[in-house]
């Protein structure tokens, strides 16, 4: 297997990490430079026409996108450790939890890097109220992540999953844009992440 | 089961098909009024923080939030017909399109409509430019659902999943931003929606 990355992208690192924690090594990462629009090219394309990493190439060309895809074929390819549930309700409440992660956390502290920083603004138009109105929206999901980390171990209750995954890459994607939970007001959630970052799979980016 | 639902409102009515297509009828709908905010009331919020629809509520109180982990909880408990798919790429190939289906078109669909109309702003921040945008990210989104459906019967390849839904509630809510996919320039995504609009669980609204 290929897996399509870039360097320090957050997204590409939720499938490093899930990749690390099931002790998959059979992938060769190739490292595509987004700044200079290695993605947006008619190669890459064929691969995702969304033009994002990351794109996980199976050995007979299959290509996937989306993390959330990306996870659940190599679920079902490696099923241990169980990173998306094994009863039916933890199956639920981690897909819960990863999603909310995803649209509520990731992708508004994606929209408040890239609209008020620029980053992509030779292919994008980039609204600075808007990434403003993002990191917003962004904060308001810590507090909900506290409340969640106050009464369980993981973001999806007593088992380490996908959604600490996705919440762990948001939050260190959100240092970009100075946003760092303060551990006055945010216990729970600073001492989960302690504990996160201190794992093998955190280590790989 | 009980799902929180509103009248009209695009990401319940995945739901709703999704019960149909299964043909679970089992599930007392309750519709909440989101213009008075229901939805916003400290009750509703204790079934979900987000505090939005749609929630399902489960008979012993639990309550599951998202339309992913929805799907995923109503497959677990009735499996046929598959909504998610059988076999490792197909369940691989309906979540990627799923997801892509809500990031890139029911997202920007939902931006587009809720920044440009003002429809909630009463309680959020309306932006009118990142509307605009967002209108547009969303049509670009056609041109890759017509190159699918040209080679494929449905979204995610060659049987109905959970994938047609998002995209064709999705392509129903556009219709309040005045998003209509023109038959000569998308003949096979037209063709497509016809397809689905002739199910029975296109009515359930």
């Amino acid at each position: 297997m290929k897996l399509y990355s870039a360097h320090k992208a957050p997204n590409p690192r939720r499938v490093l990490m899930f990749l690390a924690e099931k002790g998959i090594t059979d992938v060769e990462v190739v490292n595509l430079d987004l700044s200079a629009g290695d993605n947006l090219h008619e190669d890459f394309r064929r691969k995702n026409p969304m033009a994002k990493v990351p794109v996980l190439e199976l050995d007979d060309g299959t290509c996937i996108s989306e993390c959330g895809a990306i996870y659940r074929y190599l679920e079902e390819r490696v099923p241990e450790p169980a990173l998306l549930g094994r009863t039916i309700m933890e199956k639920t409440l981690i897909e819960m939890w990863e999603r909310r992660a995803e649209l509520s956390f990731m992708l508004t502290v994606g929209h408040c890097f890239q609209h008020t920083t620029g980053f992509f603004k030779d292919r994008m138009t980039p609204i600075a109220a808007w990434g403003e109105e993002s990191g917003l929206l962004a904060r308001q999901f810590l507090p909900l992540l506290e409340e969640q980390l106050t009464g369980h171990d993981f973001v999806a209750g007593s088992e380490f999953s996908a959604a600490d995954i996705t919440v762990f890459c948001a939050l260190e994607f959100a240092k970009l844009v100075g946003m760092r939970p303060d551990a006055e007001e945010f216990p729970a959630l600073v001492a989960w992440y302690q504990g996160i970052k201190q794992r093998p799979s955190a280590a790989i980016f």
